[in-house]
């Protein structure tokens, strides 16, 4: 990597974007060159955001148009309703955009990736990789509540063959945005319901966890049943799952410690040491305790129990929804895309 | 029903043993006669418990000794450290006990019971029933996360068959007795353990499903895998419940709605109008908009779907844990034994 | 009485309508005959509430147009951003209107009630009683918060003449509204500032404790300092209050419980058998153990302390924010209203 | 100082002690060297706490006994209950006690140090310091919900004489200590009642603004009314101020920022930038965004109001209950008496 790798935020104005931006502020390898917004457009950041660094500052905020914007990479925070659009047209004026927006998630030729789960999917887009200008492209990272799941079931899966998964998610209201969930509403209570969301986790997870045949990936055929819930917890999103699997499961405190991705082996900046701590005790994870695990770029497991058999595990695992969940996750993933096309700015 | 029956409270002076003085203030064929408790002996419940009719008004509070008790049915909300052998102690001496706690739930010779689900396991004390201070015995309810979900696999059973279950719940602070979960481990927080639960559901859940044989009943076979959690709510247990059946289940809705139990029908004095209610909004049941319907008395449930096939089925149940989970499922369980068994004080 | 009086309410589809229509349905005085809102315009009150009477049930929701109305008296639960304008049109046209909204509360000729602290204000609008379509009115109930406080300083403020007031509010999200206060904003958290609060406490507590002179109103020019904070508390305001006055306080616990008003005295329907309840524990009153005293019509009132000196006091209240806060207050003003100038439909 | 200061934490195994020592680990100037417990006995801290540097791993905990340490300072977050005679026992074999428990606070010879509003009080004890082992003596922080306010009362009280103040508090839950409050307490709710609290803040605070005379301090003489209560949040004691004053009070605002105190001035290692951060907002401070200001060690201040003249001001302020109100708040003390007297282990 000779020089920083310049990027763009789209929707920098927003509260997803500015935590790109603080995200951002000391990478090693990336520089906030460009900066979009619906609001503040002709501002420049260091006067809407403290601390950033004197590159960043002087970025003044231009409308979410591709031929305002110049950048190595894109990052694209940009809420559901207008990143379809958006993200499209700067793909096809040559960008690379990375998203954790859901639109494109599913689409046959974009990459829905965790960089520890399935690196090689990248391979899908290799071939428009070198072409700046003439092939842009996008790539997605998953839903938030998809992420630990997937991160979890990986090593299973390789290991084992996981054919049916039930997962009950106990979500947190950061979440659903700001301002998000009213406060009467979950108060004193739990909200049984979050709209989209099981149908996401189970075509997410089998695409994820899906082989890279001719340009798309096939579904890893894994059975998914979810039911997503909203608790009064701020950050950290929680799932009690239970699994099925085609050979015995052996060790499988083993299987999830061991794991390593491509994100470790490559000590990319992101990438936490480990990507699933498993903890011993018999009461976590918790969302308060242990959100912020390998900086909240960790997925916690923990009360592992087979309680019928080998062919069956209950686990629950934690998953830090706006860190993992959002732009730390896609930071994570650009740094995978760097370093794998040896792109350098 | 000609006279009123003389019931006994157990552990009257506690929290639960309250509660069972409130609701058998005005009950129309219980009339509290004595009351037991390790603290305050000597002292007249009227002095302890505002608005007590006048008669148990001068109940005079005595210690857990059979011999200083005189009653046609025995309530039992005594915590589990002292149950077993209190329990033991009267049914010996010829009472009939009614227990809410956990010690004697999976002895061969006690009936769990939820009226709704398995009136004709208290077939087993049949015998029993009329010798009285010769043959007591002790007929207990379960857990109070088991309850609403044997409820609602009880119709399911009958009709279709259920094979495997896999439920996670969301259970109240209440369900920890008091003090019990401390603010600090709580507050912005889910603890993913409770102890002993998961055990619980799977044992009862199969003996309230099982059927009578000779003197015991058989386990009704049902896979049970259950994830117990703590939520920051007062009241009401939440479930999020997956099956597999064996038959295809056809209308869970109406299966759900057409549910009638032997209290319905002979109008017990306890009994809701509809053991299960079914709510079709697409983000109910909620703790604490559902928690009180049926006076406490009913399970809701709500979104149910079969994302797979006819063989599975999803939904989230809400039961309100200490009311059908201690006071109000002892009592009207005892109006069952009442009404079953024509006693009459 | 010899007849029913015919009510309208305005707004009534809103969440705060629904409550009087829920708080009107059994009254024995009231009849709800008309009803507007900005929505569901033609619809029957009967089939967007359950549980109305038959009368009720059939009336059509007309826009809120006073041409489209006909009753003896009007309440207005309108928001505030179109309360001014329709109360003023209403009144102009005739109608009789009560209202909880805040922008008329300090018009000179609009008297301010609290039914128990200022009776005596309602003689404000004697004259223009009798000749309806005429001559209409406005009367104003208070804020929420200034409720409870002036309950309490009314008989204080009798006996020993208060003169400055330092109180701190720890007011429940209803205050808000709905949606009203996000979740991420008040969970683990408090919210030190409720906008346009303080101003509001500070000024309507002086009307309502003022004397009537002349057409209006002289302040009772206490010296009144609040701090207004939102805590997550669903319903239930409670207040900390310190006060100074001109004479020594003998027995502050009596004046609280010996005090009763108009409504008291008359029975008025909604009124509570105490308008102040005294709780001598040490740590009450509580919200969620005390709010719904009296129905959620009574102030209740617990640690009264005289630290330096018998010209200082210091005590808690808690006042039910939406039922003596809105709906319950303005029916007891309309009792009121009623009453003192033998309204008969 | 040219070496280490050696200091003994007693108590270091419960949860307050432990803090000590994470907050210890990297200090420039302390090392422990001695940890007592009454539990753990003969363990090593590095057996029990995890991160520790390699001289504290190695520490053997003994019984809180003074003839079995050795150290030049004596950090005691010991409990209430044993705090009194303990202390006293290691101040009369020679140790420097420095405490945040309750008992000696308020003994004539023992100073209440917060180090920014009375650093001059530590003459108190000048003569005895340079004597070990010959006359130990005992230095006490206050109340944690004391700091805040004398933090903030101190540079207006120099400027313009604070005669009377009335404060209401909503003080975090870990306040209370492990368990603490009940989540069935304080869910959905707020406790208006700390024992003790009340009366702890108005003669803490005449002693932390008082004068210091002949061996002892004289009172400030404000007349302090206070009102503390109990919410749900855990960190971050949040109080609601009203006070009067002999002079106008011109300028709080930057009456606040100015304000330095010696441990700023002396750059402690423990001291924050400034000790008081004025948040210009309309609505702050609140606990969860404000409490880690400076690092948990700053009073952060808002909403600076003057309703009625110059005499008299309104504002909240916030302090860290568990860092500047216990550990952080001693170690700062220590910093400030090893700095006076030229201490060097």
């Amino acid at each position: 990597m000779k020089n920083r790798i310049d990027v763009a935020v789209l929707g920098a104005t927003g509260k997803v974007g500015q935590e790109y931006l603080e995200m951002l502020k000391d990478h090693p390898w990336f520089r906030v060159v460009a900066a979009t917004g619906n609001t503040k457009v002709g501002m420049k950041l260091g006067d809407i955001i403290p601390g950033l660094p004197t590159g960043a500052r002087s970025v003044e905020i231009t409308e979410s148009d591709p031929n305002k914007v110049e950048a190595d990479l894109v990052f694209s925070p940009l809420p559901t309703s207008v990143a379809r659009e958006t993200e499209t047209a700067f793909a096809k004026a040559g960008f690379r955009v990375i998203t954790d927006a859901s639109p494109h998630r599913m689409d046959e030729d974009v990459p829905l990736m965790i960089p520890e789960v399935n690196p090689e999917h990248l391979d899908m887009i290799a071939d428009r990789f070198s072409k700046r200008n003439k092939s842009g492209f996008i790539v997605a990272t998953p839903n938030c509540t998809t992420i630990g799941l997937a991160m979890t079931l990986k090593p299973l899966n390789d290991s084992f063959g996981v054919k049916k998964v039930v997962m009950t998610s106990f979500q947190a209201l950061s979440g659903a945005g700001y301002p998000g969930v009213a406060s009467l509403d979950i108060q004193e209570n739990v909200i049984p319901f979050i709209e989209g969301e099981e149908e996401k986790v189970a075509a997410e997870t089998n695409k994820l966890l899906g082989t890279l045949g001719e340009k798309r990936v096939d579904s890893a055929g894994i059975s998914v049943f979810s039911s997503c819930n909203r608790v009064a917890v701020i950050d950290g999103h929680l799932e009690s799952v239970y699994l099925e699997s085609s050979k015995p499961i052996e060790d499988p405190k083993e299987v999830f410690e061991s794991f390593m991705g491509v994100p470790q082996k490559l000590k990319l900046p992101s990438a936490p040491e480990r990507p699933i701590i498993v903890r011993e005790e018999k009461d976590r994870p918790q969302p308060r305790l242990d959100r912020m695990a390998g900086k909240g770029m960790s997925t916690v497991v923990g009360r592992l129990r087979q309680v019928q058999g080998k062919r069956t595990l209950q686990y629950h695992l934690l998953s830090h929804n706006t860190i993992r969940g959002a732009a730390g996750g896609a930071i994570l993933t650009a740094e995978l895309l760097v370093s794998k096309f040896e792109l350098a700015g």
